[in-house]
């Protein structure tokens, strides 16, 4: 019985310059490596609210790809479907802060083992107990793992299951046709679409928000779930419309947050939650997200994001 | 006119971990990006003793890529043979030291920008003042570089150039008998031979040094200099046998200092040192690259090297 929530894509690790403005043309003090890759951080978050969950992916046959694995299976998530490349090395992603608050990369991914992602890693073996699957659109970056999302999607599909998808797009992304293409592909087989801000109207035709609404539920979407960083989140769905306030919290590093909003929404509504408390535990967990150096070390169990509420509330809210 | 020394391969960055036993499985406080790479730390030394030097090889479009290619020009190595690849990223190698003085690595160099190194950048412009090529084992991890290097080895020598080679072998090189061949292939073409302790003997026959020295100088080679590390370093011609003694420092990291010794020694005998003065110098150049931290770090000018053996001359030498 198909009993967990799945996704597939990249697992990298992630090195952090340790000062703001810090140059990666000079030597300096760096923190890492930090478990990282946009669907291993999301279904990180899966796991850590109990819900049953497991991941794709590749990494190489050295020590960042086993940090991942051992993070990973540390907090619950299925890792067996991790695979270890021996003439591949675990992509990487160096992130440096500018004073004016963005970041600046040295990205190691499209040569790296996550880009070695094909259609022959998506077996039955490895979607058997996948009730639910996510896609995370930074994962989309060759035409092979568009070709094995897709079928991922498809095999989900037709053993009944539903999907999500996190757009997460890379605006270089959207240059490319194919590239287009393949959002809208997988936007139309999504039952829960969560855009981050600008993200929403991206792949339809409608410029403000509510006509994009419109356009994504007439798309067959179900629900549309809008995660706008430190102002909040929305939902909307045939039915309804919810807002969610932002929480107050001292922001440390904004990685992965859009990540931990989306797998502790997903997981909610796995669990039987109502919209309305799935997007209040999504927005508590994006916004303790952010309260964490590294992009994975900010994911957070059910327990605390309850407590985390709890304390909301008592507080007045906000 | 050739007036130059030239060498060609992996140009990286090198991550070191902070402290000795550190574990790549988990978080940490990291030290870099260095510049580094074996070429490119020999073509650094050789620039810094004064002598015209350049360099053939790729990096990514990124930081790491630029910190190197900065490093070099600012230290007097032509640079422009050195190709920006906008679809590769700058190569890596992550460091650890073990309690037990051994080091543990993660690579990306053969999936790196260094891996695309093709005959296509062996161009006459590339190598029209070259007077001398230094060929680094390290380098030749693939066949396409393999080419690559017999092209440019091939035109100083039809230029009338000479050719040192500095085996710098990984063990698992040797197990595919076509990188023994290339190994020979340059080995046969060397004027000079600068071997690592055991590397002596690996490409002959002979199981013993002078042996091997004499085999090596039957096939045509007309120097052997041998590399001991902690233990001084050696020199061998028909006409001489020279010795030299270690110079007492502190070593903090050995990485890069073989290549430091190779690239003053070549650098010496350009100028028109004589073997004794080379060896001496080349001698000086390892003590003090252990004496930094950083592979690139350790590279010295000929003013400074010249201080060290006069320092040393004055306290007795050894």
């Amino acid at each position: 019985m198909a009993t967990k929530i799945m996704t597939m894509g990249e697992i990298l690790v992630e090195i952090m310059a340790q000062d703001v403005g810090q140059s990666f043309r000079q030597p300096g003090v760096l923190l890492g490596p930090y478990a990282s890759g946009a669907p291993a951080i999301f279904i990180d978050q899966v796991a850590k609210m109990g819900v049953p969950a497991g991941v794709i992916g590749c990494v190489g046959e050295d020590d960042f790809g086993h940090l991942n694995a051992q993070r990973l299976a540390a907090d619950g998530v299925d890792v067996s479907s991790i695979h270890f490349l021996p003439d591949a090395t675990t992509g990487s992603a160096f992130v440096t802060y500018r004073h004016d608050g963005n970041r600046d990369f040295v990205f190691n991914i499209t040569n790296s083992a996550s880009a070695r992602l094909t259609l022959a890693h998506v077996t039955p073996e490895a979607l058997a107990d996948c009730a639910h699957f996510h896609v995370m659109g930074s994962s989309l970056f060759s035409a092979s793992i568009v070709e094995a999302m897709k079928q991922a999607v498809d095999v989900v599909k037709r053993q009944g299951g539903s999907v999500s998808f996190d757009p997460n797009i890379r605006k270089e992304m959207l240059g490319s046709s194919a590239m287009r293409d393949a959002l809208r592909y997988f936007l139309t087989r999504a039952d829960v679409f969560l855009p981050s801000g600008p993200e929403l109207t991206m792949l339809v035709d409608a410029e403000t928000e509510a006509q994009a609404i419109d356009e994504l539920l007439d798309l067959g979407v179900q629900a549309v779930v809008i995660k706008r960083g430190a102002q909040g989140a929305s939902y909307a769905d045939r039915q309804q419309r919810l807002d969610v306030a932002p929480l107050a919290v001292t922001e440390l590093d904004p990685t992965g947050a859009g990540d931990c909003f989306g797998g502790a929404f997903v997981a909610c509504r796995f669990m039987g939650m109502s919209a309305g408390e799935a997007l209040a535990h999504a927005n508590a967990a994006g916004a303790m997200a952010v309260t964490r150096r590294g992009p994975m070390e900010g994911t957070h169990s059910l327990a605390q994001l309850r407590e985390v509420l709890v304390q909301a509330q008592a507080g007045g809210a906000q």
